[in-house]
């Protein structure tokens, strides 16, 4: 039997396991469940010791790691695997249709809490190794399992998990499951993901609120002017007028272009999706363009003044918002912040005094497309699913990706095997059986193709 | 015994009676003191019955009125006076230095809630007029007394009241003395008040908060795009850009120029009052001038988005903010919000749905300058203080005097006797005796005066 052959044959029990996976309730944000949590940890490391891994459960300032590796000498490429065993809390509970913890499968799908995100889709990867341990096969690769436990509450340890092992992490690149397909059989190699640079602007006109009768027209009002600043931060087209915002800013790469133009996009199903009455981006680019590939800048709060209901006939004393810029890759978080502080400080008139907080952020990733990664990926995909695999990217930013750049030096193939309307953070989660069966196939195909590459 | 006289034989009595006004605790804020504001009016009411005038407790929807009138055949000019019995709350009691309802006096200032807002400057007019009628004299005018109990706490019945009793108030010009001398030993006469005109803009762009992400660079973001509407409402001179807003507002006559002129003004100590580092009005006038002669547009309050701790990286679904006009005589406070919606909605992209609230507003009121009204004022006060009365406008509103305008067809002097640093509505409110009698002093002659014009 070739492991292929041993994933066909234990279909009914791996989704066995999958369910006894589900049933632990491992909320991390809440510390009610913190027993639950170290039952799944450990539930985890023994499976996974079971198929043939080294395992242990390692300790962080909040719910522990679980570790397992697979190495032997002359073993070429090494995997380091991410993936997370706690989920997001349940509630509302009220709109789940079964029970959240109580996995049950209905039209093809297994329904549970964690189902997709992460736990199914993490499996897959354990599977394809038992797939081949249980056969009597040499598994062809290296392999680190970093499992934590801590995703959906902030990954708060992981940071530092990371810095202080990262010796025991040394791999050569870096496989998570943790996204979704593009679309319904539609499976994708996520190969980008934009950073971020978030900061907070207060202007502060009088020391306190004044009677708009009897200072209005002669004292700054902070919020009149804040809008200034916020409206000179884009000019007509939409670009971000700060000083040197574009200039680490890559142009779009031809490949890239492909790709996208290769991608069914509706932009009115898009457009629709969001209740907006209109798409208003950045001039001269396509929406998957200004979405994946183009640095913005939002405002995501602002304050000031009177918050009360009818009117209130004031000067207020000071105005805040808090900016975040979406950055691509070879942008410099840091760059950019300082960047905008100046170009904020130039706007602001000498009569409002300007505070500014830089909160920092992470850069952008990119897998290297002329690297071996991403074709080796592709070609695991196609082998696993029977289907071309689209390359994508992802607008917003997951942190550990930017961790494992900048601390391991590694690259990072995000394989996602669900769907975006998997309900993941909602009620009644859900993963395809199938898209589980056909991630395990896929995992399987992906560890030979990473062997087979020279490090 | 002349009239004048009989003012400088009365000095300790008036100022006992100014005490006993004084000890109702009469704060219409309250509902506890209830009682006491009704004990006051009737006190009030006795006492002017006393003097001579037919008085009447009149009910509105809240507190009741006070009205009193002297209505002899043959008197040629009818005085509407206008005050309120009411006071503020005394809150925070722990700052007074003194008991807030029992009045003291100290280093030439009487001290309690309400002495200068507005009980002490009411009741100068009642003593000028019972000077008048305890020496035998006949009262030159007809004089009619509004004396309300919800000044400080809306004035939320008197439209209606003077609406419902317009053919009682009918008058040839209303005296206030509810303002402040523009400084230290400079009464002045206040001749003109800025209106006012309130909305709301709320832009919508998405149903609900989007990842910013996943959406961030093409969906709009109302915070983004309301900032761009309020920036563009101004331009560089600080001039209001709304199409047709200046149209109405008149030059600013050489006669007040050169009131302004005359007045000692010091920007520098205006600026430190309000704790602003710089002044910001309006390019080409003074800062009197732009107080108090030209209207302005200011957000009094503005909100969308996250507004915790921390960041939350979203493009929000709305933003809103609070607009106000302080308007000049002429200009229409429907017309004007009618204006600034056509323009605002013409600055909104059809990406944002745009929702417009016109709360309406109250227009700007002036006295003429080349009418009788204000030189016989200032003749007054001068006769009062033996002083040179400055004429003043004042930025804010006083809807009763619009309301006395557009009602009554009647302008209205506000002659302020106090200070503007008497505490009114702070803790520790004060009158300088001083001025209390000069007061009366300047009402007795207001009497003479206005008796002697034509109607």
């Amino acid at each position: 039997m070739n492991p292929r052959e041993f994933l066909d044959s234990k279909k009914e029990v791996r989704l066995e396991e999958l369910k006894a996976f589900l049933r632990f309730p491992s909320v991390s944000a809440k510390s009610e469940h913190a027993k639950d949590i170290l039952a799944c940890a450990e539930w985890l490391a023994k499976h996974m010791e079971k198929i043939g891994f080294n395992t242990k459960i390692m300790p962080t300032g909040g719910h522990p790691v679980v570790y397992a590796e697979y190495i032997k000498p002359g073993n070429r490429t090494t995997i380091l695997y991410y993936g997370h065993y706690d989920v997001q809390p349940a509630e509302p509970f009220e709109l789940w249709k079964t029970s959240p913890f109580e996995p049950i499968v209905e039209n093809g799908y297994i329904i549970a809490r964690g189902s997709t995100d992460d736990k199914g889709q993490l499996l897959t990867h354990i599977k394809a190794v038992e797939a081949y341990l249980a056969t009597g096969q040499q598994l062809p690769v290296n392999m680190k399992f970093l499992i934590e436990g801590e995703e959906e509450s902030g990954s708060e340890n992981l940071e530092k998990f990371i810095n202080d092992n990262s010796a025991l992490l040394k791999a050569d690149v870096v496989v998570v499951s943790d996204t979704a397909q593009y679309g319904r059989n539609s499976p994708a190699v996520t190969y980008g993901l934009r950073g971020i640079a978030f900061m907070e602007v207060k202007l502060i006109g009088p020391d306190r609120d004044l009677h708009s009768g009897s200072f209005g027209g002669a004292i700054p009002n902070p919020i009149n002017v804040l809008a200034k600043v916020i409206a000179s931060l884009h000019d007509e087209s939409r670009h971000v007028t700060i000083e040197g915002f574009y200039d680490d800013v890559l142009p779009i790469s031809e490949w890239e272009k492909k790709q996208i133009a290769r991608l069914p996009f509706d932009e009115k199903e898009f457009l629709e999706k969001t209740g907006a009455k209109g798409l208003m981006g950045e001039r001269g680019f396509s929406v998957l363009e200004q979405l994946w590939s183009r640095p913005t800048l939002d405002i995501n709060g602002i304050r000031g003044g009177y918050q009360g209901e009818g009117g209130k006939t004031i000067i207020p004393s000071w105005a805040t918002c808090k900016i975040t810029m979406r950055l691509v890759p070879n942008q410099n978080p840091k760059d950019i912040l300082d960047k905008a502080e100046r170009y904020i400080r130039k706007l602001c008139p000498p009569s409002v005094k300007c505070e500014i907080i830089k909160h920092g952020g992470a850069p952008g990733v990119v897998v290297p497309t002329d690297g071996p990664w991403l074709e080796a990926a592709g070609r695991a995909i196609k082998t696993g699913f029977g289907l071309e695999p689209v390359f994508i990217k992802e607008g917003g930013s997951i942190p550990v990706v930017s961790t494992f750049k900048r601390v391991l030096g590694l690259d990072t193939l995000l394989l996602g095997w669900g769907q975006s309307d998997d309900n993941a953070h909602s009620p009644n989660e859900r993963f395809a059986i199938a898209d589980f069966e056909r991630g395990c196939y896929s995992a399987l195909a992906l560890i030979d193709e990473l062997s087979r590459l020279s490090r």
